[in-house]
């Protein structure tokens, strides 16, 4: 401990943990000061570059507040995020894969039958018309399962990014219980790709990287039922322009469909539509075993 | 993009990187991806784990203000900022070696001259008569180097820690210049062992690992002048008990000097102090090989 240089000093900080007792904490701890500590040693990382690396941390937590998590969504543009949930729920090729939670789910969502809301509330966008069928990787119905469903509105916003925002007036988000053959239907309005919010330290990540912040238009789901692995994932539009390149990097061939475009008329709930609207069809399957 | 898993993600993230230019900062950022997405494989992180990660984080971010970084904290206490700091000045054995600046440095410190201030101004502590020489590491005297010394009293506080601090009010810190046989001479007080700031998350953290927050009792010095790689470095106490197992990990051989406790009698300065005191002498010698 007297005589330390860049060759022994990740052996004498590790030796500091002699007390530590063994457990779960330690592995991880002793991880990241291996990780860390090689990090800087093969980038021979300059005193001016670890300060870079401290004011951007430093900005980036000064970023964070109550309605906005700035760290999340470096872990998430930095792919860390879906590595996370991918190495958590892995699942046979025939249940739907698991996708990044995102920062826009709100807990309490207003419930609506099974069949038929308008959960659009003003928001801007053309109609699209959602159904969702879950079921076993059998391909059993699952019914009475809880689903929670978000999006944002054809500008790329959240009800939540509204000033004033409550669950009072909430938009383009609900929950629904699937009925006896597991499916669910709702009128929301075409979702469109967006960007990440790019006024903090990610965004001057972004582009340093030289990479947009766009994510492919979605469909926010999640799947609740006794007995399976809670799914949380997106529905992406198959057309979309950033579906090979979501900045954070959440697509999933297990989770994409078709948005189907029609004339104004005649809508799949029986109203007349002025406009042009869609339909989109989705199965959400679950898998029977959760991991830890 | 549409198929990612824990198998090829990082990949894929290296991938988006596609349009960076090469250089320095793409090094860097393919590293910090490279690393980090092992250390969530390796580790098998989870999603509770990868979440409290982020709010650690979070929580260090809000801790730091303008007199408070608590991200360097962490970088100290991981070994990360001597490591740094070492492969960043490598020198020859008769150097004496680089540390870590520490928080507690303020510039434009009062200059007092070479030899005889007293810098203690109202300080607690026994008097200590501190004697340094400034030399190459050829053993030829450096003149007219400039000098920084700063320190703690003996209860482990800087000046700066007191409410309603100001350079005007200085204690324990000066500028000096070196005399034409590179010595200077300084009476201030016998530094003691302290520990850092334990009240935010890098605390929470120590504890966890089951290590003291306690740094060896110690002085700052920084010495610049033209032609030499600026030294910044401790001199410590060699009696401290903390010497093998300071906190940040800052103790070098090279840093370690004797401080000779006195009975009360006639200082070096030939003042009369009726206490015990200290005299401690050090070499500090500069390479003249600035490395990058
Ligand atoms: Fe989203
Ligand atoms: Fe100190």
């Amino acid at each position: 401990m007297r005589d330390l240089n860049e060759g022994n000093i990740t052996q004498a900080v590790l030796s500091s943990l002699a007390n530590m007792p063994e457990g779960r904490l330690r592995t991880i701890i002793v991880k990241l000061i291996q990780h860390l500590h090689a990090f800087a040693q093969e980038t021979g990382l300059t005193e001016e570059e670890w300060k870079y690396g401290i004011d951007f941390l430093t900005e980036t937590g000064h970023k964070c507040t109550e309605t906005r998590q700035e760290f999340i969504l470096l872990s998430d543009t930095l792919g860390l995020s879906q590595l996370v949930v991918a190495q958590s729920h892995r699942r046979p090729d025939s249940a739907t894969e698991q996708t990044v939670f995102g920062p826009f789910h709100v807990p309490g969502a207003p419930e609506v039958p099974p069949h038929g809301a308008d959960i659009t509330n003003g928001a801007a966008g053309e109609p699209c018309f959602v159904f969702a069928r879950v079921s076993t990787t059998g391909g059993e119905p699952i019914a009475d399962a809880l689903v929670d469903v978000w999006q944002a509105d054809s500008d790329g916003y959240y009800d939540v990014q509204f000033a004033g925002w409550d669950l009072e007036n909430a938009s383009l988000r609900a929950r629904l219980r699937t009925d006896d053959k597991g499916t669910l239907s709702v009128r929301t309005v075409y979702p469109r790709s967006y960007p990440i919010p790019t006024d903090g330290t990610v965004g001057l990540m972004l582009e340093a990287m030289h990479r947009h912040p766009m994510r492919p238009a979605h469909i926010h789901f999640m799947v609740q039922k006794p007995g399976f692995d809670t799914l949380v994932t997106h529905v992406f539009s198959d057309t979309d322009e950033y579906l090979d390149s979501d900045v954070v990097f959440g697509v999933r061939s297990s989770c994409i469909a078709q948005f189907l475009r029609h004339k104004a008329g005649i809508a799949p709930d029986g109203t007349t539509v002025n406009t042009a609207f869609y339909t989109m069809h989705c199965n959400l399957v679950l898998d029977t075993t959760p991991t830890a």
